[in-house]
């Protein structure tokens, strides 16, 4: 691999992620410690604060929480806080920021005032030094090393996983559902080649994509859609399964790539009726996950079971795969994209 | 205007919406009733349930609650409930379901736990009769009257006037700031009339569309989306205008059709740098709102002034009009999207 070659940062760094996945698990008993404290102060409604693919992230944990805790969670609309000054009362609530820099102002500056405002306030950064965990109480420290490519990868899935251990933690797990999770995200990476290879072929001119999910996988979704627009420049937007069969499966026709997420579970079976209702509009669908063998597809990245709340940690690895090379085969540079910085100053 | 012509019922519809909102806010003691209802329980948090267009009008009353009642709120995610079974204590929260037919399954199943579990729940419905309405125990009339279209537009608008009401009547208002809102509402659709017929013109041959907003316009950016989306089957997407920043300004370029909501405030103001980094980018931006005037912008569609939190009960109706002017344009019925029917059955 020449040391100039486009793609180079996010190839490496696609292919880092089981070793990542490995340190992180590792510091199980360090994220369980935050865990604890959470567990102790025992809030009653969650917000999660975050942008970007960060915002995707907390959109998993959101599921994690309103399903493993049972606690009721929303995302935050931080120019509530920065644009207009709203103060609400917030003791009782958790409010996890996600940032893999931590240096975003707005949510900087929304955390404080969450804080301020009564909230148990956890930062979850890639950067321990961060102002973001300064403004925050208590912190989760990612670990997934330094990210070169602008197109988060190791970050986003290092970023589920942490936050996996964090909520698993408050009840009380030791991530046993994770304990194999580098293993089978190197399987994952090395049984999908082949496949995302052909969907590459496949893709190579396609001009616009959808990616839709439901429950756990609709963060997977929405993560597939911000790659692979973020990279190829293509029009590819993200809905929920139930979303979908509403009016935008009106624009769905044989031009439309859809890439259905289908594990093995509630929401990859409630994802059947999705596929069925798309590929009669004459699209063509990927279907990838754990469940991808059982689904009606046109094509198909099978990975390896898990259980269905850990499974988008796996889920975006063959996603974040195809935006590479397709960003590659349409003549782009994923590690260049036209217009991107790594931290946007958002105000 | 012959019977049969495509679109009939979608610009009756459009057309309509002046006296609707007059209609609406004339039963405006009769909303503050349940109003007062909510202000004695005093709710701690607000929990948001619907789907497709009702989720943007969910949307709007996540900032309005957010900032005018200053309570924390979330956009709930149904399947938590429907699919994973989760049994979340719902003591001192409110829950709004909002669906204009009140029929899906779904939001149905979903506000019937919720009240199982200790929530207040209050349908929002256009249809008192509803399923929905039966299972919460509050109900709010839309008043919109019967939609024929298939596209959601004076039920939308009746929506976010709806909750408007109802939420400022929670903090004791007797809606001052949507008093003259009918007459506004003509005005606009005088005013646009022209301007979105040279929208039309300059867009119909366009593949791609950015919507983008801040603040309560982030509503009507995601409506604005959906509605091209299912009537013209362009490929639309919304974007706050401050996740647009991050990742998604890559795939934006001179073949891309920008629509930036500007009315006057806040959220208005911060899309000033929005709309500067996308025009730098080659794109064409038209600008929507009472502050449109003063964007710089490519075309514009210049709407009258209202206080910023009323203002996206106005900001939708010329992208109503341009949604059905471009799916006439190109061919298109947008009474008759293909392969969509008035309620989906989610399940």
């Amino acid at each position: 691999m020449n040391d100039d070659a486009p793609g180079r940062h996010m190839r490496a760094e696609i292919a880092a992620q089981p070793e990542v996945f490995a340190a992180v698990t590792a510091r199980q008993a360090e994220i369980a410690q935050v865990g604890a404290v959470l567990a102790d102060r025992a809030p009653r409604f969650v917000l999660l604060a975050a942008r970007g693919s960060s915002d995707h992230a907390a959109l998993y944990a959101k599921y994690l929480i309103e399903v493993l805790l049972e606690l009721p969670a929303g995302l935050v609309s931080a120019s509530t806080t920065t644009l207009y000054g709203a103060k609400p009362d917030l003791s009782d609530v958790l409010y996890l920021a996600v940032s893999q820099s931590g240096g975003s102002p707005d949510l900087i500056e929304a955390t404080r005032h969450a804080r301020w405002q009564g909230a148990l306030t956890v930062a979850v950064t890639n950067n321990p030094g961060s102002p973001l965990n300064e403004a925050a109480e208590l912190s989760v420290n990612i670990g997934a090393g330094t990210e070169l490519a602008v197109a988060a990868t190791k970050t986003y899935s290092a970023t589920l996983l942490t936050l996996y251990l964090l909520i698993d933690s408050v009840r009380g797990g030791h991530g046993e559902s994770v304990k194999d999770l580098a293993e089978l995200a190197a399987t994952a990476l090395s049984a999908a080649s082949d496949p995302v290879a052909e969907a590459v072929a496949r893709y190579r001119y396609v001009e616009r994509m959808v990616t839709t999910g439901r429950g756990y996988s609709s963060a997977t979704a929405a993560e597939g859609a911000l790659k692979l627009a973020e990279t190829t420049y293509l029009s590819a937007r993200a809905y929920s399964g139930a979303d979908l069969l509403h009016g935008p499966v009106a624009a769905i026709d044989a031009d439309t790539g859809v890439v259905a997420i289908t594990s093995a579970g509630k929401g990859g079976e409630a994802m059947r009726d999705v596929v069925n209702t798309v590929r009669q509009r004459g699209a063509d669908v990927l279907a990838v996950g754990s469940a991808a063998a059982d689904m009606p597809a046109s094509s198909r990245i099978v990975l390896p079971e898990t259980a269905e709340e850990v499974a988008p940690i796996l889920e975006v690895l063959p996603l974040q795969s195809l935006a590479l090379g397709l960003s590659l085969a349409r003549g782009g540079d994923p590690d260049n994209p036209r217009g991107l910085s790594k931290v946007t100053k958002t105000l």
